[in-house]
């Protein structure tokens, strides 16, 4: 394959709302401050060495992920691939998993973004053996590395533990002894070329970890194999430095109004209630954080929040978010919808404005979600078959979230909502409030306050009020 | 209101499966022992004190809802009260209210069950003052533990705090810090009336601890409220020695064949996803465990699962069960049942017996519930407005969870489930699964041994077997 | 009761997209007009006689539900009664009803808008016979005539099956005779009064014409005898005139670039899925779309799409109404909305601009609702009890559908996303296209094309650029 | 391949429900006669020519599915394929599809049954051109004619027009006018396969036949070209004479209590809600009877009721079942179920005996299915990989099914159920009951007999007794 991968498609820029163009950002701007941080910061981080780096907090950390882009075929349970890309030559050979790693960052270029996500299998193709994988990955690793150059880097890896099918019982809560050990095999080897090409984060999710039946299932002691396969994550991670360290960076010039922030390479569990099993495991992020807590790896882990994960489980996307958020895990966003009447993954871009709004309210709450970012776990619809669709869809994905930022900005500039939830809880804003929320108030005192005040006042949630300014703010 | 309220209805009797008697039992018989344990123990306890108790384990705890049984009006948001039960003389009086009571006692009688649930608000009319309804609350009890005798007592007892509008926007987690110490106010009562009935453990449902909108919401701040509220709770239990004390009986007659068990009073809560708030913070049994565990509550707490809400969250009743099982908080069932096309709260009584014998799989791994048991928080449907509809009602749950019973004790016997099971997870029965278990595995010995073995074996998972053998024992 | 009913809330007035006022229309202009009409036509009927009325199709025809603004407690499965608009007076009585009345039009003045709609049974009360309540009725509705004046009516009318306990199994498909009977006598009256007082259309909900398990249940006896209700309903509706005659005005001045519309009043049937019902027989629009065929009523029946039923029965609102239009049955729109991730009826005010846009996109490709409108069947949620509020979420819901309609008319404008809905038929636009389109293509045919041609080129869906463009609308 | 596929696997017999042999039957026993009729009958039918046939009306008409049962792979969309049968030789080649076919009748004669389902796709592989692939169709075909021998053929045959890209926008409603070509040829020869072998039916499944978006879909339009394509579809079925003839054989001697029915060829429709696209046009029976009625095809087609379909539309199974009963539509059922909390089509092989107890219900009162059946459209678990598991999962769906029918005769021979059923609707047994159902009842004389009678009685609806009665009959 010679020359470009996508020769009618220019650089990405933005023109503004008023564009008409679909290869064309309208909301999203790199350069633009907003809250004060950018969107985007060019130079994003200074690598004092192979394993430590860090960077500014910008907003929008958009990432890439290898597998939809590029290894989305658009072949679903009722049908055959779709996609015919016309740099595949139809084989899974080391050497299209080059050519295809060419157009990734051909593709990351003219987007514009400098992060990427990927399954190590996804970039490389299962070789006869272990070790025969492992070669194959490390080749089509070492090139891109090479195609990364300074600026670009992967958000996070992972590895593929659901596909293949002797992980059809699970990775780490396979029945199989012998499964259990190759995952573990297959994630110290993903770790450390996640590792080596300077990524950020890990992340696990667990697509056959949990169970079609509990009639044929021991969950106790799956579980119990679960925590002690991330037990040994967290280990391995620190035996190889996958964790960064503290750094302050008080005189440096770029540091004025801006945040410094070290980043810590961050492992990250993705909550998914079910498919394909009919039962995961980390079915929620509230899900996730009891099995974190039980097992005391509270500190080692935060989340990857995926939208369509979330209203799978029942839950809105800004409620994961929240509770990830306030639970001290929102790690990443895999920044994606489904839809209100499907009960699958749809994995479909985002692009609803009011959604990404409360996707947005989250990210600012949360001071951003570095080392995290915006992974988009999205993918085109089947019956989208034209090489631009694919910039097009990133386009209105980065675009979307772009809007939700802006209108964070403007309502947070017009301050009447967080008025409004200022004032319901003001009660609380007093002498006795505050020795509630210390815990010391017990329940003798609280009767007798409550029998000397006698029926207490209770005024409107003003919810309508409340969604009638989010609405205007859109 | 003199003599009989059920004149019709005798004492429900066991007559066998062949019976057609709608007032007879056809699978549940107190007296036959089933895995080594009666159905139901007739002397069931020894009170060495007024607090203290301890009992046989026997398998079915069966406990009357007083609310749904006794104040459930048929009423829904479409439609008016249906029930016109002969005794209600349409008042909301204390006297109509120990009519009632009367009523609940000759129910229980003929059911021949010993145990029922109450909320405060159910049994006694709110007053102009918490004072005033404290005195109803006072005067009802009073009959009630009068007419308990020796044999009955509460499972539990529970504080309404969803139905008056002060608690429109929660109780413990309401933004008036005012109903914050009401609903505190309100607890201590119950709790106290629930200890002096002898009741056995106490329940938190959190209708209104939840949110409609996070746009006019604190969550993380409610949330610290709910826990503080707990906290004070559990103080106020170990207080007024709400919690019992371990005994060994070694020496008892009784004590043959059977094992006994000391029981501390439980607090208990109960899980619920939303209705009617959009979102409750007890969302599944492990959103209330990972919240007891966060706050360092995880100790004092246990759930009562309830199959239609554990359905409505997403989640088999089966599962639910489970997850509270194997994170030690199975304390109570709220046997019911929904509708798996139906989106809210049916609380149907539970009559499909594939759904039983799951439910009594999980309670036998259990070894019972004990001092919990399985409370029918379950109603008659609005067109159901006959008397007898009561008594039909909770003789065929009752009869429906007997058979489950019988059901496992038919699968134990086979013992080819259990087989299949622990063939399924052999591999790990093994030096190395003994060693990954103890978590003494890391990454590298594991990549060592995958490399070493090479493609592993996964054998069939055998679902459908499972499933056939497990519908042979129906 | 003496003076204003809303003291404090001034005539709603457009104020433009920068207001801040949430007692201000920020994007409904009555008098703006979009696409060939105006908002809201002031002088919207000529009346020749009592029954017969034109007028033009304004696109925005608002209606107040008189039951939820007026009649809404604030009630829930768990919960009491919020509201206590200063209003009322505690009673169910006929003057409390005419009160009621009263600030009904005064809230409906103050709001701008001209139409309302009522049940029976929430503008008067029962009586202890149907004699008397027609009595209620009668009395309260004179009010009403008078207090309409010239301008305002009825959007339509209806009457309640379904809160009297007597409707538990029914009315339509009751397995009492008796309640048939009165059923039948109900409508009547209400059909009468709907008359009376110049409404357009006479709705029927059947709320209780379901079933709550088909164990017991004749469900083709029970569809049989909704027929003949419905029959009987059409027969009586032509007996007292309430259809109307089409004239044709085109003499008249404001004919002039306006399509005038003779309305037929109609009679309108409510899908919904379920709820209070396991099963309700009009689950959607294609469900009662059969029905009225099977029966031989679709000449004689349109549907009254509402998008909270629209989700409960799996699918958008936007497909419903399509659904409906393409059958010829979309006559009106219940304006509201539920929650994605609720399982009942919560009948939020619409406040998604995304989806209000989808609406009006059905709604223009209809050539408007009229006789139809938008019922507002949307309440205040329970925790909000400020009187004002009801005047928010009503302009809320207006703002949001006037949105709407300026989305789609700057779809309409830009015309990106119809060309790319033309271009994706295109090859039907063809001669033999044609031959399939009218029928007379068979298969022989088509296989020898099909040969002839090979494999055929199957082109992008452009979905990711549909939505791109739809959202750039926004 | 040489000698038996299925070695160690004996011919199934029937031991009775005491066998804890997984290979036998426990419930299905063909010889068997309950209701009057047998479970299955040896000498189904008897064929005049090679296009009319007439059978008995056994009440088990089983079918294997050849796509789950012989192209099942276990992949999923997390997943490659998982079966590694010893017959295939991983080519999908016409030799490898004659070897298949050989195993195929091996399995249907080891299972004991007589008919068998297929897609043209399926069975034999595409080619290049439609004419090799007619040709491939072709010579697979023959065989199965020579090893169908005198008994077996086929429930129904169908053609897949979901699988291949080409279908991508769909078949009938593709926005293709060269695929609805391509459509119309495929299904051409797949009727005329079908009529080849004998088979019973044809069904139409449109898995592709609906949209992803309304966004950049032409509703009307595909409609209409779906209704050209059935129309087409009906005029070649009469062409080839796949139709039969009615017969009455009064003089035969197995006619002695038995009906004699004789058999039209019927087309089904399967409606699916969803999946794989956002919606499909055939969405639940009634939305597919209303398209029949609406294009005139009413007479002309059947259903084919899946019961994982039912309940992904929002039903029971046996609410479909009864909806198409009574719209005369019941044609065959795809005997499978789905999971009460999973969102996507799962085809599990139904075990649960209260489900198919209430599918043999209808089934029952449908007074059989001939010439239609119960298709096993059931798949394995993706876990399940051993060769034995393809016949425990046949045999437990046919003992579920037989152990049904067995609880309907308890039901029916006990007859309180139906009694109840009676009672409820008794006062239509009277004369103005009589007046209504003949639609001669108008308002005027009901609302005089309302008047005239008073507030109705309304008894209990007695479901918790049905359902009493219902599961004591399991």
């Amino acid at each position: 394959w010679e020359g470009e991968f996508f020769p009618g498609i220019p650089k990405i820029k933005y023109e503004g709302s008023s564009s008409k163009s679909p290869l064309a950002f309208k909301w999203y701007n790199g350069e633009e401050e907003i809250l004060g941080k950018k969107m985007k910061v060019e130079v994003m981080y200074v690598r004092y060495d192979e394993h430590i780096h860090c960077r500014l907090q910008d907003w929008m950390r958009f990432s890439v992920a290898f597998w939809h882009t590029f290894r989305g075929t658009g072949g679903d349970p009722f049908g055959a691939p779709t996609k015919m890309w016309p740099w595949e030559d139809g084989t899974n050979s080391v050497a299209m998993a080059k050519r295809r790693m060419r157009a990734n960052f051909e593709f990351i270029d003219k987007l514009g973004v400098e992060l990427w996500c990927f399954h190590d299998r996804d970039i490389a193709p299962d070789g006869a053996t272990l070790e025969e994988s492992n070669a194959n990955l490390d080749e089509v690793v070492a090139l891109a590395k090479e195609l990364q150059g300074k600026k670009i880097h992967p958000l996070w890896g992972t590895s593929q533990l659901f596909m293949h099918p002797r992980y059809m019982h699970g990775g780490a809560t396979s029945s199989e002894l012998g499964v259990y050990a190759y995952a573990a095999a297959q994630v110290k080897k993903a770790m450390e070329v996640t590792h080596y090409l300077g990524g950020e984060n890990y992340v696990f999710w667990g697509g056959r970890e949990g169970y079609q039946t509990l009639l044929n299932t021991d969950m106790e002691r799956e579980l119990n194999h679960m925590a002690r396969f991330l037990e040994a994550a967290v280990a391995y991670k620190k035996k190889i430095g996958f964790n960064g360290t503290v750094l302050v960076f008080n005189s440096l010039p770029w540091t004025i109004n801006s945040v410094v922030v070290c980043n810590w390479r961050t492992l990250l569990i993705e909550p998914k209630p079910q498919e394909p099993t009919k039962h995961q495991y980390d079915w929620d992020a509230a899900t996730a954080a009891n099995f974190l807590r039980k097992y005391g790896l509270i500190g080692e882990f935060k989340l990857n929040i995926e939208c369509n994960h979330a209203t799978l489980s029942g839950h809105s996307c800004h409620h994961e978010l929240e509770t990830a958020r306030i639970n001290g895990l929102l790690g990443n966003i895999d920044a994606n919808t489904g839809d209100p009447q499907i009960g699958w993954d749809t994995d479909q871009f985002l692009t609803d404005i009011g959604e990404a709004t409360m996707v947005m309210l989250s990210v600012v709450r949360n001071g951003g979600l570095a080392p995290g970012g915006f992974n988009f776990d999205a993918k085109l619809r089947r019956e989208s078959t034209d090489v631009e669709d694919l910039f097009i869809a990133h386009i209105s994905g980065m675009d979307t979230l772009a809007r939700g930022l802006r209108n964070v900005a403007k309502l947070i500039e017009d301050g009447s909502l967080a008025e409004l939830v200022r004032k319901r809880y003001q009660s609380f804003d007093t002498e006795l409030g505050a020795l509630i929320e210390a815990g010391k108030a017990d329940f003798e005192q609280l009767e007798k306050k409550a029998m000397e005040w006698g029926e207490p006042k209770v005024p409107s949630a003003k919810q309508e009020l409340a969604e009638m300014i989010f609405q205007s703010a859109l």
